[in-house]
C-alpha cells in the first residue's frame, strides 16, 4: 500500500431499480478515505436522502475491502495544528458521518475485507451492516498517538456500548466478523460467498416494503436513542400523520384480505 | 387464522400461592390482543401491583402461542382517520404497556410459540423473559405499512438497543429463540420440554426471596435508565428507607449465621 | 470461610515497570471487602491517578479469588440505621468506585475464582475485564433483604443493560464466565492457564500506547455516555489540545514511514 498516494480517491455512484449503491473508491489505498472523498459522501448522501424515489442505499467499498481508514497521507498538511485538526474532524469528517445517518431511505453496509478505523466509523453510520465471514474490523489509533474524535466515538457507542468501544480504542486490536457481531458492530454475518445473495434478497424486501414506515422507523428510532425528553404533542401529532396514507391503508387492506400488498410509496 | 373474528378475546388471571397467573386468551386467533384485551391488561396489571401479598406475576399466552400481535381485524374501524389512530396507539396500547412495566412485583413473560408484533411488545415490558427454543420472534409490520408507535419501539430499544430494534423494523423477518436471545430480546432460552420446570423454580426462588428488595431493585433500575439526572437527596432517602425493615435484619441475621433466611416481606 | 473476622484485610500495591499492581487481600475471606479496604482503594486509586508516570493499572485479588464481595461480618455495627446505611453506601463504596472509574490511566481487573457483589461492583468500574474460564459471577443480594445501592448498580448497568441487570439482582444466581460475557460484563475470557500470559501482553501494549489518547479515550467514552448534551466549544478545544503533542506528531510520522512508533507520553 502506499501510504504517500495523491490520487484522492472517488466515490462512485450507481442507481439500479429502486436501490442506489454508492462505492468507496482508492484504488491501491484499500479506499482510504481522502478529505475530497468525505466532502463526496457528504454531497452524495444529501442528495440521495432528496430522491423520494429512492427506497434504499447500499454502501461498499471496490475491490474486495471496505475502507482501511482516513487518508493518513494528508495529516502532515491538513492535520498541522490544533485548528486544522479540528476542522479535519468537525467540519470534514463529522458532517459526512451525519449525512449518512440522516439519510431518510434506510443505508446498508456492504461488508468485505478490511473494514477499520475511518471506514468502521462509516459503517457505523448505516442502518444495517452485513459482513462477509472473512471481514476484519478494528479501530488502530492507539499506534497514531491520538484519540478518536467524539462525533466519530458516537456511532460506536450506539452500536457496541460503552465497555467494547473503549476496549476497541485502548487495544487496537484488528478482530474477525464473529468477533464484531458479538460486540453488537454488525446486523449478521453471512459465508463469503453468500454476500451478494443475501445483500440482493434484503435490497428487494426493502424495495417492497412501505417507504414511509421505514423512513418513520429510522426517525423515530434516532429520536428516542438521543434524547431522554418526552415526545411533543407536534411530534407525536407529526409521526402519525400516516394514517391517511395510501401505502397504510393498503397494508391493513391486503393484510386483512390475506393478499401482499403493493406499496406505492404515499 | 380467522382475520375477522369478533369475539374479542379475554385475559385470565389466577392465583396460586403468592404467584398470579395471568394468560392471554384469544382463541383461534393466536391470541391477538383486541382493544378489550388491552384495556383488561391495564386494568389486571393495576390491580396486582396494589396487591401486596403477591411476589411475582407470570404472563404468558393461551395454547401453546404467546400472542401475535394486534387483532387487526379491528383496525379499519378504530383506526380509520388519525385521531382513530392516535387514540388507539397513545390511550389503548401505551397504557396496557406502561401497567405491565409499572406493576411493582417481577413480571415473568413465559414465551412459547409465536411471540411477535404486539406480543413482543408486551413481552418487552416484563422483567424477566423465559422462551421455549420452538418459539418465534419479529415484528412484520413492514408488510402493514405503518410504522411502530414510540411508545411500543421504546420497549425493544431498552432491550435490543437502536441497531438491532432498526433492524427488526426495517427487515421485517420472524426470527428464532437463539437470534432472539442474541439481539438481547430474552432473558433465557430453554428446551421447550423445561420450560415449565424452569418456570416454577423462577417461581419458587421469587416467592422466597425478600419482596421489598426485588422491589425497589426494579423501580432503580428504572429510574437510572430512563433519565440521566443525579438523584435527589429525597429520592435517596426514600430508597434507603429500607434500613429498618424486619427483612433486612433478618437477611444479614440468616447469613451471619449460616442459616436460610425466611423472609416476611416487610 | 470466617464471617465475624475482624482483621480488616489490605490493599496491596505494586509497581513494574509502567504498570501498578493493586490487589484485593484479605486471607481466609475470599478478598472480603471492608470498610477500611474501601477506604484504602479509593486512596490508592487517586494516588496512581496522579502519577503521569503509570500506563495501566491492573487490579486482581490474591489467593486465586478476584472478591466475595462486602465483608458482611461488619453489617450489624457499621450498617445499624439509615444513617450508618447511606454513609455505608454513599460516603464509603461510593467514593471507591468512582475512584477507580475516575483513574486517567486505563484500568484493567484480572479476575479468577469469585467475582460477586462488591467485587462485580469493582470489577464493573475498570475498563477492561479479563477472566479466567473457571471465575464465577453474581450478585446475590436477593438473600440479604435489601437491594443494590444506585452508584453500584450504576456500574452494571453501564455494562450489563437494564434487562441483564434486573435478571442478575431478581434471580441472584451465580453463573460462569461465559454467561458473564454474553451478558457483557467481560471484555473477554481466557482459559485459565493463559490468563497470566494474557494479561502480560495486554500490559505491554498498554504500556508501549499513546498515553495521552489513551487517557482522552476513556474521558470522551465516559462523558458521551452520562450526558446527551452536546460538547461546549470549551470541552472540543480542550480534548482537541493534543494536536501539538509530541505523541500525536510520532504516532502519524511513524505510520507514514512505515516504522514503529516510539511515544514518549507528552
Amino acid at each position: 500500500m502506499s501510504r504517500q498516494g495523491r490520487d484522492g480517491g472517488r466515490i462512485l455512484t450507481e442507481r439500479r431499480g429502486r436501490a442506489a449503491y454508492v462505492t468507496l473508491s482508492h484504488p491501491g489505498r484499500l479506499n482510504a478515505l481522502s478529505i475530497s472523498m468525505w466532502q463526496q459522501l457528504e454531497r452524495i448522501f444529501g442528495e440521495l436522502s432528496s430522491d423520494t424515489e429512492l427506497r434504499c442505499v447500499v454502501l461498499s467499498g471496490e475491490g474486495g475491502n471496505f475502507a482501511a481508514g482516513a487518508d493518513i497521507g494528508e495529516f502532515p498538511q491538513a492535520r498541522a495544528d490544533i485548528d486544522g485538526v479540528m476542522h479535519y474532524h468537525l467540519q470534514v469528517i463529522a458532517p459526512a458521518l451525519k449525512a449518512i445517518a440522516a439519510c431518510r431511505h434506510p443505508v446498508v453496509a456492504r461488508i468485505e475485507g478490511v473494514c477499520v478505523g475511518g471506514g468502521l466509523e462509516i459503517a457505523s453510520q448505516c442502518d444495517l451492516r452485513i459482513a462477509a465471514r472473512s471481514s476484519r474490523f478494528g479501530v488502530p489509533i492507539n499506534k497514531l498517538g491520538f484519540p478518536m474524535a467524539p462525533d466519530e466515538m458516537q456511532g460506536l457507542l450506539a452500536l457496541a456500548g460503552r465497555a467494547a468501544t473503549l476496549e476497541i480504542l485502548l487495544e487496537g486490536r484488528v478482530f474477525d466478523a464473529d468477533e464484531a457481531m458479538s460486540k453488537g458492530l454488525l446486523t449478521r454475518v453471512v459465508p463469503d460467498a453468500d454476500l451478494g445473495a443475501d445483500m440482493d434478497r434484503l435490497v428487494g424486501r426493502l424495495e417492497k416494503g412501505a417507504a414511509m414506515a421505514a423512513r418513520l422507523n429510522k426517525q423515530m428510532v434516532a429520536r428516542l436513542s438521543s434524547s431522554t425528553e418526552s415526545l411533543s404533542e407536534a411530534e407525536l401529532r407529526s409521526f402519525f400523520s400516516y394514517a391517511p396514507s395510501r401505502d397504510h391503508r393498503e397494508g391493513v387492506d391486503a393484510f386483512l384480505a390475506g393478499r401482499e400488498p403493493v406499496f406505492s410509496g404515499d
